[in-house]
């Protein structure tokens, strides 16, 4: 599925774009904009990824996650490869519109980490030191669901 | 408050970047990595921003959020200005470690939005159509708590 060249206007002045009700979303020089992924049962944040204005504007006519990865340079719809699809219920725009956020339910095993596990961010820093040679990151207890190396292979996700 | 050049080492392999326990964050060509901050009660997500090597380590070190300020080219206390400090009783790292989630505490108001919202996500974007002229964003009811030229009159927040 592909769209036309998105309707993604530039807003008019900073009022409009902060307390408008303007879609003006503020792509980075690479064409991209920081999308975050929460599940829309538990607000849990699940990953964090780009859009371009395609995958942006897939994902409203759709209702289904779209990205853009930086490493294989393409448009990508999450679940593509791996099941793990996102259904999109709810998306919302940051105060300058230069990020998204998105309430998903997740197919599949409910991984929407490409290591397998339900949430990307399933580790965590200690707090109340500086960091050293001692600093040791915290696993959250968020076990993979299924075998990355079964599901994609040698490539990239 | 500073620190030290602070101790990020770069992990030895993709594996140790994400499976091991030495933090290893990969900030980008600008030397930041993207932070989320969600509310540590509910966890909703707050804001987005960005963090560079010294904002990190001293989030680690002092437990309250700092941030790299894009526009301003400096090291930001968050709430040094307007008194919406974060306190940050968790901090995690992503999968490929170039991304960073705190669930915080917000002081103030609760405002985290230099609009004087609780969140920067206060407004929806529809689903069900490509972007188009007649796309609206609609709010989601998340009222400003206090009036944003009065406590940072003319300057960026």
């Amino acid at each position: 599925m592909s769209t036309q060249t998105p309707f993604f206007p530039v807003a008019a002045s900073h009022h409009a774009l902060e307390e408008g009700t303007e879609l003006a979303p503020r792509f980075d020089a690479n064409g991209l904009i920081t999308c975050i992924a929460v599940d829309a049962a538990t607000n849990d944040v699940l990953m964090l990824a780009h859009m371009n204005a395609e995958a942006l504007a897939l994902t409203m006519q759709t209702g289904e996650a779209h990205y853009y990865s930086r490493s294989r340079k393409a448009l990508w719809k999450k679940g593509e490869t791996s099941g793990h699809t996102q259904k999109v219920s709810e998306i919302r725009i940051d105060c300058d519109q230069d990020a998204v956020l998105i309430k998903v339910t997740m197919g599949g095993t409910g991984a929407a980490c490409h290591t397998g596990r339900r949430s990307c961010f399933y580790r965590t820093i200690p707090i109340g030191a500086a960091p050293s040679a001692d600093t040791a990151l915290g696993f959250t207890g968020d076990a993979p669901r299924f075998d990355p190396k079964a599901v994609y292979g040698g490539h990239d996700h």
